[in-house]
This record gives structure tokens, sequence and C-alpha cells, in this order.
């Protein structure tokens, strides 16, 4: 085994947040369906942006999140994803790196005869906190094996994956690149299912994914894993997640979350949380918290413990990328980082 | 007397604004003085940029957010700035109409000989919520004469105007440009002192300005009172303002605001805010309040209590444009919108 240099290593679409606050009518209007993630094309990128209210733009992506949080935990962390060399590309590769993730994609040049702009997420927040995402994945489409830096995934704990990299074609091959040496090294790799609709588009996939050893830890909420083995049931869901992978952490909302492993189900509290604002990133925050707690050594309760706290934190301002001092957070809460 | 299709027109910096938190430490470092805005150029802005923390982009420019709070409360806005036609520009002009403010300033092209980016401030927030500004002009020292459309200016009952335009040196002139139009109509000319340091800068402008009839009625804090008549007294100052200008509102911090007319001084007490988590656009939603009460028939204490009450919902959030309803806010608040 060569010197672990990071903690965790994140691939992700990297995206930038396009952030507003609307009403259920919006929602209603516009036909789109409340909590869920939807793909757009550029024109009607232009076309939902001009009836949105006023927006916050901040760096976001799924598992650019869970890394952000994990290094201002303090964790050694890196990520890969496609942004282009524009303004968007160009803050996104700032704030990652502001806290100290290694992150060296290169980017795609606008000289490119086949050019598409950084990533956007246009994020509707409704009164009651929910966020509906309208991704236009641009230049994402474009991240390829040829972004899999070897030295990187070997020198990394875990690899963690998010489900959306499932959608853009050619990450599918960088995916299972980044698994292969990432086993080839004896580390471990994760995977979010990202969302119920991402687990509809690619179920048969994602059971791939894990039944052939792909896999070795999954993170998803309650809507991922009925979604995933067709059940309205989470128990038979989450005995069936048991059977195909050997470490599970199940997010259950208010209920808090439950860890499956071959030696059994711990389940955790949810941490108390002030006025929920914006929900975005809540599950991004979870992975960042149980993935530290995973490599330092934490028990997996504990794990799940520090994962809901970061949760409660980002659910209670605008946008998944905390402005806190995550570390003084966690300490004071009495966790050991 | 031609029809006054908008109650106030703002004319200012056209700004996004990159909002990142930071220690008391990293200002010492800079050596940047807490709470002042300075004039940086690119390169200057590319270095700290590239020191400073995570960020977030929000739309900002004083008068742009005190035009911004005005719209949202309901009130007719226009607003005079130059962006440049790349990503911020484009983010600026959506997000000042969709709010309803009627903004027609042709942007600066990138294909002109002389091109400038969007201008951006990079803002500091101390963890006192103090916020200290290093704001890189850009395209906003192209605003000319030119962009001072008549029609517009003419049907405004108020043409606001923010000191921060007598820093680039062309905006000058379309300054006093508007200021001709709007006393030709019959419109009052208000202006806000802006920073002391602002005030430093410009203080035999600003008087001449008042003192020669080009404003009407100033908007400042104690700070840039002391430093337009250089005394420690702000109630000598304020009996000067007096006698320069017909209407002045001068607010105080904690101690909540005055206003100054021929008739006397009418004093307010400050909002109660919760905690102060950015100071960014205090003055700027003071001034939406009070205008919005100006041009609606309040008396001058109710214009006040307005202002104050918008201040104390601003800073208690990252950034200066609200994504509250204001309108709603101020009507559970009693006032008459």
């Amino acid at each position: 085994m060569t010197d672990t240099r990071f903690d965790v290593l994140g691939i992700g679409n990297a995206i930038v947040d396009v952030i507003s606050r609307t009403t259920d009518d919006f929602l209603v209007r516009e036909g789109l369906v409340k909590g869920s993630m939807r793909l757009i094309d550029a024109e009607e990128a232009e076309r939902l942006y001009e009836h949105m209210g006023p927006t916050k733009e901040v760096s976001g992506g799924s598992a650019g999140n869970t890394i952000a949080a994990l290094a201002g935990l303090g964790g050694k962390a890196a990520y890969f994803g496609k942004v282009s060399d524009d303004h968007l590309g160009k803050a996104f590769a700032h704030d990652i790196r502001a806290v100290g993730v290694h992150f060296e994609t290169a980017p795609l040049m606008r000289i490119a005869p086949d050019h598409a702009p950084t990533a956007r997420s246009m994020i509707l927040v409704t009164p009651d906190g929910e966020r509906t995402m309208n991704t236009f994945l641009g230049a994402c489409t474009h991240l390829t094996p040829a972004d899999i830096d070897v030295e990187t995934v070997a020198a990394s704990k875990i690899v963690y994956l998010e489900g959306y990299l499932w959608d853009p074609p050619a990450a599918k091959e960088a995916f299972r690149e980044a698994s292969r040496i990432a086993h080839a090294h004896d580390r471990r790799v994760a995977l979010t299912l990202s969302d119920s609709f991402c687990v509809e588009r690619w179920r048969p996939e994602f059971l791939e994914l894990m039944r052939g050893g792909f896999v070795d830890v999954v993170f998803a909420n309650q809507a991922e894993v009925k979604a995933l083995y067709e059940t309205a049931d989470i128990d038979a869901g989450v005995a069936a997640l048991r059977a195909d992978v050997g470490l599970a952490a199940v997010t259950l909302s208010e209920e808090g979350s439950l860890v499956a492993s071959r030696d059994g189900v711990v389940r955790v509290a949810a941490a108390p949380a002030a006025a929920v604002v914006d929900t975005t990133g809540a599950g991004d925050l979870y992975a960042a918290g149980f993935l530290y707690g995973l490599t330092h050594g934490f028990d997996h309760a504990t794990c799940a413990e520090l994962g809901g706290l970061l949760a409660a934190e980002i659910i209670g301002h605008i946008g998944a990328r905390s402005q806190s001092d995550l570390a003084d957070l966690v300490r004071q809460a009495g966790f050991p980082v």
C-alpha cells in the first residue's frame, strides 16, 4: 500500500448553484416536481433563468459539497470534476481550492471545437425549505477516463462517487476506471445514489456496481433505497442493501439515519436543527461527516452522528457550502476532530 | 410636470459582490482598514481573490441594493449603471430586472477596444459582522452622460445618486447631467455620501453639489457627516448639514437615525435586530425604506422607521440583496405598503 495522501477523493459533476427563492405556484406553473433534480439543456436553462427571481451563485455539485465540507473538518481531500475556463469554472475551482482541496482536473478550454460552459444548477427554494433542481450539465459531459489521475486515486483511502455521474455518458467509464484503480490499490469505493429519479434512470447499473464489487459503501436516503429495490417497505430495502454491499448509510430525514453492515443495523437519532431554510446539500454534508469519521477510525454510530450534525448545520442557511467553521462546530459538539 | 412613471431612479456603480467570511488576522495581514471600501485595480483583484476563502456571488452596488429593495417593497423603480456583456454583467441585469426594476443601460461590449469586465467588490466579512470592501470598478468607469436617458430621469419623482459615482471620472458629468435634467422637470435629487473615505476623497465637490443646489436630500451615517465637516461633534455636523441641504437622513447605528430639515431634527430609535451576520447594505436598505416613504407621502419619522426596519433585516444574513418578501415583512410591522 502506498501512502494515503488523501482521506477521500470525490468524483462528481462540477456545478455552480444558481439559487433563488420561489413560491409553490411557480413550481406548479413550470410543471416541476418539488424536491427532484431534472436535467435540462442550454435553451431551457436560459428560459428558466429569465423567469426566475434574483439569484445567488455558490459553488455546488453533490460530491463537491461533500469534499469541501470534509476539508472544512480538517480532512485531506481531493476532487475530480470538469469545469470550463469561464467565469463559473474559475469560481468553482477557486472555492474548492480555497478550502484546501487538491483539484487539478484540466478545465475544458473555450477554444475547444465542442466547447460547453461550466455546469449550473438552477435551484428553486420554496418557503418550506425544499429545493427543486434544474441542472444543465455543460462541461461535465466532457469528464472521461483521461481525467482519472491514477496517483491521486491510489493515494486516497476512499474514492467517493456520485450517482449523478451516471448521467453524462463519458463519465461512466471514468467512474468504472476510478473504481478499478482504487481496488487495485486496496482502497475502498463509496457511492451515493444521489436522487430517486437518478436511481430510476440507472437502477440495473447501480445494482450491478454493487453486486459486481465496484462499490463497497453506499449512501442513500429512504426514497432512493425504495426506488432501488422497487419496494415501499424501507426495512425490506435495507435488508436487500445489506445483501448487496458491505456498508450502507441510509438517511431518514427527521428520524436520523441508520448504518447497515454485515454485523447488523445501527440507528442514530437526528441532530436538533434550527429553522429549515434550504435543504440543499443535506445529504452531501451527511456523507462528509460520515466519511470523515470512517477515515479517522470512528465507530459507525459516531460516523452517522457526525454526518447528522453537519446536515443540520447546512439546512439552516441558503446554499450547500458552509461559510461557518465546521471543525469548530464539530469540536463544540464534542467530536474529536 | 410629466407623468411620474417611477418613484425612484437610482444611478450608481453596477457591481457584483464576491463575499467571503474571513478573520481579523486576514485583514491585518492584508493591511486592510475594517469597515472601509477601497478601490483596487484588476491585478490586485486577482491577487486578493486568490488569497480569499470560498465565496458567494450576489448582485450589489450601493444604489443597486437600494433600488432592488425599493422595488421589493412595491415601489416603481429604475436604475442606470454600467455592466459588461460578461457573466457577471448578465447576472447583475437579471437580478435587478427580476425584482421589476427598469434597467436598460447599454452594456459595454466585449469587442470594445477599451473593454473592461463587470465591476466586482470583494467583500470580507469578519466574525463581528463588519464588512471590508475591495472594489474593482471595471466597466463602471465607462458610464457617461450618454447613458443618462432623459425620459427616465424626467419620469422619476426622485433621482438617487451614490457618492461612489464620484470615483470613476466620466461618471461625474453623468451625475451632474442627471441632476440638471431632474431639476428642469421639478424632480428632487438625493445623494448618499456612501463612505467616510469617499467623503475624504471628494469633500469640496460634495459640499459644492449641496451648496450649489444640485442635490436636495442627503443620506449619510455619522462618520460621513463628521468627515464632511471635519468635526468630531455630530451635532455640529448635523447643524451644518441643515444649513447646506433641505433634507438629510443620518443613520446612527444602534442609536437609530435622525432626519434633519429646515423644520428641525426628528430622532427615531433603531429597529430591533437579530444577530448581526453581515452589515453589508445596511445603509442602502435604510435609504430604500426612507425613499419609499418619501415617495408615498409618509412623514419623516415614519420614513426613518421604515428605513431602520429594512436595515435590521439585511444585517441578519449574508449579502445586501434580500431574498425575503420585503413588502410582507413591512406590512407585518404595520406600515401601509
